[in-house]
Parts: structure tokens; C-alpha cells; sequence
């Protein structure tokens, strides 16, 4: 084809001017099984970049390498949503000088947008690309190999990025179309063995959960849910990561079909059980920033009414159009919540990062009714305590908050506690619930945090949050 | 709903922070039938701004009320694709202080993207918008009451403008999904009675041509497309305005079938023969910024191989990844081709600006194959002549350029003059077709040019390639 943008990574790299100190960027569709990021790292470090600053939409488990490139000097900065596993352990204990920058996506999106956030070479690992760079996270052809759905937190970088390269695993006859990235913002066009392992997408925080006390919590927040008051036909929803919140939409179906109420949209990172509800009739649209399983791709794929939004389109504060300011519910996961409402979804009890930020400070803060699933305990760790470790989420953001041991509801919504009472569900103070984790498992140790700042967590207007200190 | 930006259009245009001097712009989609630059513009006038540069995708005769708002100050600058009916006869006149900037939707899409072309406030009609501003060019709703399919010139406005103004006469529930413009990109939504009469969108320039000596230059245009070399499994093939270029399609059909071939895409402006041929199986996807008439823009709204591109998308010469540089075949129309395959297809013989640039000038640069249909003679008026009165075209981007008198190819393009020799098609040198003209004609008259510039012919890259003078 003339004019085809079809070459090798190195020259790919070559091209598009990248030089030690400027920033690249990746999508984090393929989660747990992406391998665009660590192809990517080594043969910057093949090439002999120096002190790239690495602008992930987010990282994890299997970024370990990033270790290695990090101690050579390779990758000098993070930005991200999240880190998990060894490479969060290390960057806990100190193993950068710079600290990591946590954004939310929505944050992530609006900084691109703004041009706070600057991406000079954005890499996106594509299901399929035509040799023009039109690509998207499936693909039509025979030899697909990989489907990511949504390319939803790539499109900024598609967008803003002065120089884009798309990886793909399944180069197919022009023009791909309909296409998630166009190819007017594609420079360069990389064909590799594999760009992903699609059955890792719905592994490890987005797992259905079969776990007894997670269904116990998706069965209370369903109620929450059905006599919020928000509950009416025309409502729209969202449920983040974590079994219990990502369960409850299995529970309010049947409320639904009883009361003939239907969704206008659900929202967020879309999963089986929403395509189901979809398909039933029930959720009007799917607008999907993030394809939580397979079913959900192919969904995606197949269905023009299942939309794919950007970050931005997803949640951006700074854009009044962005879908989580028409959003009526949403029900998201904590690792910490306090009793100021404040959540953490990204510091361990041990002081170590294990999460991610994700959509939980865009949604919480623009939808009409936020619900907080968390068990009061996890194992020998209380998740409703005096004072978060790291704060996530303000909590004047947060509505409710869904234990097994009561429902507590932020003091700025007596209307909320009022319409929960009147239900039957068991409304409590959220000090009491702090108390009832210490009264069991007393008060933890101090964490031996130093002084050195290993993360700094952003708002999602670009203000800083909170900062992560090393954990020694 | 929350975050509503549903408003008057006084309000919209006040929100805007709309100054005199500034930029706006609007689409042409509904082409004849359009009623939003009408509106816009009379209420701007009411509303006392003054020396305000209008900057369209393209204008027609329905916009023959600019004239007032030209002489009361309202409107000083024009920059736009073409000009028809009597305000292209009163700007062809002098009625402008400034010349009216032409370029192609290539050209347009590049000028906005790289900023040589800012705009302050874009209005930009849509037949539904919900009210966060998510748009597009039909509806879904029962109320719908306009269709004009792809709002591809729309989107670099959506994309880049400073402040975006839906105007739309079905507002529909949130979300309006899948859209076009995309709510992120949105700061108002006006709603109105009318923003367009979709009847008028197929007339003018793109009606169904049935002239017999348009149907026997089709029918070999169609001989041309199918002896040139270019005509194979997969090829790509685009038709301009025109009846006789939009009247190929029907006629190579039958060879497609009888020679089992396919095409990969068909671009540009879409028709309902196109429709058909991609619903037979003969096309393989259809590639829309602009639809040509209501079949085309249903199907758009219906079927998802069938893909709205924005003027970038499509045409942009400083994109590598536009559409136009994976096009094998264009077929255009033309005013007059001169004796160097230049060809003018906006100023009339008669010194009368008359037409629009489109995407002549991209399309005859960027394919593989570009063939002009044109008559020796319209009436007493030569088309075939010793030098156009306006350069649009470069010849060095035109290949053939078919006549009921013969088929004269470019000598830059020798092995195209031999397959169509081959194929016993009448190839005549390009002298010899203007000598002919000439012979029934006679030499006309030199046009009575006065010395005022009255507009300005950019090429795609940028450049100035000729200026119109005022007629007398």
C-alpha cells in the first residue's frame, strides 16, 4: 500500500524522535496480560534510552521487569492509575528517586487534555491495525489473536500524543473500520506475535467473585441501591472492581423485571452481567471506557448500541460533558474507608501499593448516589478505620458505605439514611463500625513509613491529594 | 438533568465569550436545505457583532441573506469551499472588502488541525443531540425531524474550536449514543424548530444526473476505470459531485459482478448506488464524510461498515493516514480542463465564482487513478480550454480526463494511455479536444476582469495557487 506506515519497532522508535527524558504512554486493556509495555521498556533499553518518564494509563503484576529498567536507568518516572504486585512492592520500599504520580483516569484523560500531562510517544497495543494505523481492541479477521475491547483509556494519547505508534497482532486489509483509533493520529504501525493475553483481561481485581461474603455485601448494596430513591426507570449505574461491587447488578436485575424499571446506561468498565441486562432490554446503552471481560469485548465489537467512550468522554472533570455527570449510582470497592468518609483504594494496611485509583475520585465525585462495598474486615485488617493511610477518595464524595455489620450514610445525606430506615436495611454510625474493627481486632501499629516520598496522589482537578511515604 | 447545557441561542452565543473579529463556523451538510448559518448569523447580527470572520465547510444559494450581513459589517471575512447562486454573483462582483479564502475539505480539515485555521465558536447543526451535547447527523428518537447522515466536515470544527454550539431540532435522551460529535467536545446545546431540510441535501450539484450526454460520459468513465490497470479485487474507488462522475458506479457494477470483483471501500461523498453495490457485497466498507442523499445517510445511521470519517479522516494532504491516500480511483467533474490537465471547477466561463473546491483537489492528488468527466461544451461555453480562468486542480494531479469527443491522458501517465488504447477506448491528445472546442466555438472574449482580489484559491498544502479577480 502506498504510504503504508507499516515498520519495526526499533524504527518505529527511530521515527518518532523520542529522546532520553521525554515521556511515553500505554494503555493497560489487556490488565494482567498485557505484553506491550515490557516489549516496549526493553528495546528502549536495547536502544539506550535514558530517563524516560513512563505515563502509563495504568501498571501491573506483570510489569515486574520495569524493575530492572528502573535501576538502570531506563525509566526514571511513573505516572500512573495503579501498581500491583513486585514492581509496587519495590516502588513502596523506595526504589525511585522521583515518586510515582497517581491520577484517576478521568484525572489521567483531563491532564492529557490540558496538556499538563504531555505524552511525546504514545505506544498502543491494537487487536487489530490496518497498515494506515487504523486500529481498535478487537479485530474482524480470520487470524485474530488477542481482544481487549475498549481502547477507551488509549484514546487520549491517540489523540494528544505528538507521536503515536500502534502495535498490533493482526494486521488487517485497509481500511479497518469501524476503527477506536483513527488513523489521521498514527504515525507509525508495528506488527507483533502478540500484544496481549485476552484471557487475563478479567483476572485478578475484576474477577467474579464467588467469595460468600462478597455476595452477602452485593445482596446489601443492591438494597441500598433499590430503595436509594435513585432507583427509578430512566437511572443509570456503575460498578467499579472488586467482587461485591461488581456483583451487584446480578441482584437488582430482578428488582428491575418486578418493578419494570429500566437503565438509561451503565457506565464504567462493563462487564458480562451487563451485557446480559443489556441484551435483556434492561440497560438501554453501554458505554464502555474499559471491556471488563470477553463477553463485554465481543459485545463491543458487535453491538453499535455498547459505545466506547475515552477517558475523558468517561470521566474528566474539566469536561462538563463527560459521562459520570450524567451518572445516577455507583457502587465501588475500598481497601480503607475512615470515618470521615475518606477511602483508599491504592495503600495497603501495610503500607505497600497494591491498587489502583481507576475511576473511584471521577465517579464518586460526579454521580448522584455513591456506595462504598467493604467488609469491615479482611482477615486481621479493618477496613473501616480512624483515618485512611492514603487518601483516595474525599470523603464529602461518598454517600454510603456497605458492610456486613450495617450500612453507614455521610451525615450530608440524612435523605439517604431516612429512605434506608424506612426499608428495614440496619442504618449505623460509621464510628461504630470503626470501633467494632478495633473492639475485635484492636488498634493496629503505627506503619513504618519514612521520609522519603515514594507517590503522590492526585485529585482529579490536578491538585495533589495525599503523598505516599516508603514503607521501611 | 444535571449539568445541563441546554440554553437559548442568545445565551450559547453569550457563554461563548464570542467577540467582534472572531472566528466562526458551520457545516454544510444539509447543503440547500441547510438553515442553521441563516440563523446563527441573524441573531449574531441582532445581537450587534460586528466584523465577524465566517469560516463554513461550504455555502450554497440558500445563503443569499449573507449578503445583508456582509454590507452592515456583520460578516467581513469568508473562508469556505465554494460559493453559489447570488451571494457567489455579489462576491464575484466585489461586494467584499476581503477576499473569501477557499480551500479544499482536505485543506479546511489540515488548516483547523494544525491552527493555521483557528475557530472561536463553531455552530455546528445536528439532527439529535441529548443535553450534554452528544450529536450526530440522525436520530433514533420517534421525534426525529432531519437527517443529513456523516458530519464529517463538522468534526475537525467539534475537534479543535475553541467553544462547540449544538443546534439541533430533536434533543433526545442522554445518551445519544453512538454519536458523532462527541459531548467532551461540547460547551452548548441549542435547541430549534428546523436545522435543515433534508429533501435538499441530494439536490444541486449531486442530483441523479438522467442527461444523456452525462450517462454516455459515464458509461465511459466506467470503461476507463475498468481498462486502466486499477481495476481489481479490492480496489478503491471515490465519485465527486456531478452527474456524470456519480453515475459510474452504476455502470461498472455489472463488470464487478461478471468479473467477480470487489471493492475494498468506497470514499467521499456516499451515494445510494454505493449503498446498493455494499449491500450486494460488492463494496466492502463505506467511507463517509459527507452523505450524498437520504439512502446514503440512513444507511450511515443503520450499518456499521458503514463509517462516518471527519474531513481530516478522510482527505488531510498533512495526515499520511487520511482515507484519500489509500484511493485508487476518483472520478471528478470539472468547469473547464485546460490543454496542461489543470482543471477549475469554482469560477465559472463567465468570471462568475459557481462551484466549490470539495475534495478535488485532495482526492486528484492523493489516489492512484484520477479521472475527470467533463463535456467539450455546455451550451456555447468550451470546457476543454487553452487555460483554465481559475486553477483548483493542478494538472500534475490529473491523469484522465474523458469527453464524448475522445480521451485524452496525461503524458506524465503513458502506460494508462496504453492499456485504454489497448482496450480500443478513442485516445486523443488534450490539444486537440481544446483546438475542437474552439473550431465550433470560436475564441471567446477575454473576461472583463477588474483589479480588486476577490478571492483567494488555497492548494491542500497550505499555499495560495490563484486568486479570483471582481468581474465587471
Amino acid at each position: 500500500m502506498r504510504n503504508s506506515k507499516l515498520t519495526t519497532l526499533e524504527e518505529a522508535i527511530r521515527r518518532s524522535g523520542l529522546r532520553d527524558g521525554m515521556t511515553i504512554s500505554f494503555h493497560h486493556h489487556f490488565r494482567g496480560g498485557d505484553k506491550v509495555v515490557n516489549l516496549v521498556v526493553d528495546c528502549l533499553s536495547r536502544m539506550g534510552f535514558k530517563d524516560l518518564h513512563l505515563a502509563a494509563s495504568s501498571l501491573s503484576d506483570v510489569h515486574k521487569p520495569l524493575i530492572e529498567h528502573i535501576k538502570n536507568g531506563v525509566i526514571s518516572r511513573i505516572s500512573t492509575s495503579g501498581l500491583r504486585g513486585e514492581l509496587a512492592d519495590a516502588i513502596s520500599r523506595g526504589l525511585m528517586e522521583q515518586p510515582v504520580v497517581f491520577r484517576s483516569h478521568g484525572g489521567r484523560g483531563s491532564a492529557i487534555a490540558s496538556g499538563e500531562l504531555k505524552i511525546d510517544v504514545a505506544f498502543l497495543g491494537a487487536s487489530s491495525s490496518d497498515e494506515l494505523g487504523n486500529a481498535c481492541g478487537y479485530s474482524r479477521s480470520d487470524c485474530a489473536k488477542s481482544i481487549c475491547g475498549s481502547l477507551g483509556y488509549a484514546l487520549p494519547d491517540a489523540r494528544y500524543a505528538a507521536h503515536v505508534v500502534v502495535i498490533t497482532d493482526d494486521l488487517v486489509a485497509y481500511p479497518n473500520m469501524p476503527m477506536s483509533i483513527s488513523a489521521a493520529d498514527v504515525e507509525s504501525v508495528v506488527v507483533v506475535d502478540s500484544v496481549g493475553d485476552s484471557s487475563k483481561i478479567s483476572a485478578g481485581a475484576i474477577r467474579d467473585s464467588k467469595n460468600p461474603r462478597d455476595i452477602l455485601l452485593a445482596k446489601q448494596a443492591a438494597k441500598v441501591v433499590i430503595n436509594s430513591g435513585y432507583f427509578e426507570d430512566g437511572f443509570s449505574i456503575q460498578t467499579g472492581t472488586g467482587g461485591a461491587s461488581l456483583a451487584v447488578v446480578k441482584y437488582i436485575r430482578e428488582q428491575m423485571l418486578q418493578q419494570g424499571i429500566k437503565a438509561s446506561f451503565a457506565l464504567g468498565g462493563i462487564t458480562a452481567h451487563m451485557v446480559k441486562l443489556h441484551e435483556e432490554g434492561l440497560i438501554g446503552r453501554l458505554v464502555d471506557v474499559q471491556s471488563f471481560d470477553k463477553v463485554a469485548a465481543e459485545s463491543l465489537k458487535n453491538d453499535p448500541t455498547h459505545q466506547e467512550v475515552s477517558a475523558v468522554e468517561y470521566a474528566s472533570g474539566q469536561h462538563l460533558g463527560s459521562a459520570t455527570h450524567a451518572l445516577d449510582i455507583v457502587i465501588l470497592s475500598a481497601l480503607e474507608v475512615d470515618v470521615d468518609f475518606n477511602v483508599n483504594v491504592l495503600v495497603g494496611s501495610d503500607g505497600i501499593i497494591r491498587g489502583a485509583i481507576g475511576g473511584h475520585q471521577d465517579t464518586a465525585a460526579d454521580s448522584a448516589l455513591s456506595i462504598i462495598v467493604c467488609p469491615l474486615l479482611r482477615g486481621r485488617i479493618p477496613c473501616v478505620v480512624p483515618k485512611v493511610t492514603t487518601l483516595i477518595t474525599p470523603g464529602k464524595s461518598v454517600d454510603v458505605v456497605v458492610t456486613e455489620y450495617g450500612i453507614a450514610v455521610n451525615p450530608a445525606r440524612p435523605e439517604i439514611a431516612e429512605r434506608l430506615q424506612a426499608a428495614g436495611l440496619r442504618v449505623v454510625d460509621i464510628k461504630s463500625l470503626a470501633e467494632k474493627a478495633s473492639s475485635i481486632i484492636g488498634t493496629p501499629e503505627p506503619l513504618p513509613f519514612g521520609d522519603k516520598v515514594v507517590g503522590i496522589v492526585m485529585n482529579r482537578d490536578g491538585s495533589v491529594l495525599d503523598k505516599i511515604y516508603n514503607i521501611q
